[in-house]
């Protein structure tokens, strides 16, 4: 969630029935982020746009997705959802490099290059400095005027009729911390992931394997949960959040021990979780 | 189920994770039957396909639908689903007139044009004359040779060697019943329906509204359950399953009151219910 609106990461077949299910408000969704074009990741888009024109929806729908996505996704729109309310805009993101993909006032949101079979990046949501909170007493006190309020939020300091400073810190409280989530799968375990997700609050990472699976992790381009624990733990996030688990396992709890014996502070992700940056 | 594999009519997103709710082999489907190209008829064709893929299927697929389908589908498996290890075979079907459209030594499907907003058809499943059973002891009785059999099974008299005739009739039990099936959806009301499907076993019929909504089920190209029930009723038909209802209404109680009124061998299509023909 977001002032913009909600952020939604991929979109696997039967999303809108885990978004009604779970009764998110999806038509508040304005922006799609796709790591990857497999179908997995993708087959629930026609769907969750079809729905979207049904549902009258008139707000502008963004997708960030590789450039393949377009031109398999346009013709089924056309022919599928025609004479959409909205507009579908896609924005072409390319795995081979960080870049920056969607900006406004307070967040930042940056692609994180992958190692996968295919083209994939994950997301980085890193929030901007936000503004230093007044002070009031403070600036009642040396009789700041209003019209210096937002140079004081933005850290200046106090110029009094007088010609004195007043540092800006004597008038104002640190602003609240800015958070950053990190999303990566699918991939390989890569060291290059580490510097970008560095210091994020919370991680997301594929732990598709155990790590007596190591081989068939790297020939199939997924990590292990130690591996995925070895990212968390080199980049000091926050917290770890463990997910995309093979179906061969039935229980997870291995992968919470495997993980945690490197890096504490794991989560498994559960399907209907909610977990707070 | 049928020995040629289980068919499957229509694939909306999410059929997939049904039938693995609901525990279906769906490995066994063979043939999909698709009434018409709206999205919720067949958003789960890629992540069908898809999954079969992974799954390693290697039977022929057969995909029954408007020639509209293959254009739509072929880019994606092509991207999606490269290399997969079966053939998916598209058969046109036309929505203007009957057609066999399925035929196998044991069985019939026919297409049944509806009245919809784009081209849509129903689809009769009717199984052909079955054998006559062999009355054992009265053809031991009359020394028929072993040879015969077929010919009596068939329905053919037995001449014996002294050149006398046996009526069939005296030597073999009629047939099991022949049972039919037909599904149509989604259809305006129409008489045409009624000479198709006469005397079939279980009809399935779509009845979208209650009857104070008929004027709006004819402008969307839908029944009302009362329509449903007058076609069964026309038609004679054993049973009545009405489905695909409106989803403003959350009691489908008054579906059942409306449809019974007409005709009493109704009863309502739930999510993951047998029926058995």
């Amino acid at each position: 969630m977001h002032p913009g609106g909600f952020f939604l990461i991929d979109c696997g077949e039967g999303t809108q029935m885990q978004l009604r299910r779970h009764k998110v408000r999806f038509g508040r969704i304005n922006h799609i982020f796709v790591s990857h074009l497999h179908g997995d990741h993708v087959f629930g888009l026609p769907g969750l746009i079809s729905s979207y024109g049904l549902l009258g929806r008139t707000n502008d729908l963004h997708l960030y997705a590789n450039e393949n996505l377009e031109p398999l996704l346009r013709p089924w729109m056309a022919f599928f959802s025609r004479d959409l309310p909205f507009k579908v805009i896609f924005h072409q993101v390319i795995a081979e490099r960080q870049q920056l993909i969607y900006e406004d006032e307070s967040l930042e949101v940056w692609s994180i290059p992958l190692e996968h079979r295919i083209p994939t990046v994950g997301f980085l949501f890193r929030e901007k400095a936000k503004e230093r909170k007044i002070n009031k007493e403070s600036c009642a006190f040396y009789k700041v005027p209003i019209k210096w309020m937002p140079h004081l939020k933005r850290g200046c300091d106090f110029i009094d009729e007088n010609g004195n400073l007043v540092a800006n810190d004597r008038l104002t409280y640190p602003p609240p911390p800015s958070k950053a989530y990190a999303y990566c799968t699918d991939t390989r375990y890569s060291e290059a992931i580490i510097s970008v997700v560095r210091g994020v609050d919370l991680l997301y990472h594929e732990g598709t394997f155990l790590d007596d699976q190591e081989e068939l992790a790297r020939k199939t381009f997924h990590s292990t949960a130690r591996q995925a624990a070895s990212v968390a733990r080199g980049a000091q996030v926050g917290r770890l959040l463990l997910g995309h688990f093979s179906s061969r396992y039935k229980d997870l709890t291995p992968f919470l021990v495997e993980a945690r014996s490197v890096f504490s502070n794991t989560d498994i992700a559960v399907e209907g979780g909610v977990f707070e940056v």
